[in-house]
């Protein structure tokens, strides 16, 4: 197994060629990744791959992030003991989002809330599908 | 009602400036929004959105995203058919990602497939919890 060096991060990558041949990545070389727990779909948060971060998620059963503000890998779970354990992984169609469905161990948000979407509920008009609404 | 005009953008936007405070926008002034079905919970897609695309997705009960690629509007399903009916959206617990539930007419994704996450499952390890695994 070769290591090859991303262009847009410097840093070495393990990850499968096949696999990285169909990543877009973004200008700092990160896809954000959607986490969902696998059983009652609820959208736990969102982080950032990297290519060896996105390998390392494929190969240990755990969720490794790259952290923006930190510059760093973060196996989520190791600080808190809120573990992500992956049941899935998959690639979008256009290869640029990943969609991880995990077993989350109790909370996923750094607050301490199930999710990261559990406290900021905006004000918003509502729509109905036409059928639904008897049109 | 003031329009702003972003900085980062260079584009006018009505959003809530209580919302637009809390936005934390990279560098292109946009933030991911996650679209889930909100009933079976399925993770639809993932799309961009800048202030302006978010103030309508909150006030018209349709999607309405940033094009990266043809740096425009576009209120999904205006030319397929496949609208999003807006049920809720939520920011995440930082302010950079967008969680809207949807009720989803026919195929999310632009291949016919439902989401844009059915057709590139990734092989990979899977994890259990120790708790889960008799440990």
């Amino acid at each position: 197994m070769t290591e090859a060096v991303r262009p847009e991060t410097g840093r070495p990558s393990n990850l499968d060629q096949k696999i990285a041949s169909r990543l877009k990545r973004d200008a700092d070389g990160l896809v954000p990744a959607v986490t969902q727990q696998y059983d009652t779909g609820e959208v736990l948060m969102v982080g950032w791959m990297d290519d060896e971060a996105l390998h390392r998620t494929l190969t240990t059963g755990r969720c490794t992030y790259w952290s923006r503000s930190r510059q760093e890998y973060w196996v989520k779970g190791d600080t808190s003991g809120h573990q992500q354990w992956v049941k899935s992984v998959a690639l979008d169609c256009d290869g640029d989002t990943v969609l991880v469905k995990v077993d989350q161990v109790g909370a996923a948000c750094h607050t301490g809330d199930r999710t990261c979407f559990d406290a900021d509920v905006l004000d918003s008009v509502t729509g109905e599908r036409p059928e639904a609404a008897g049109v």
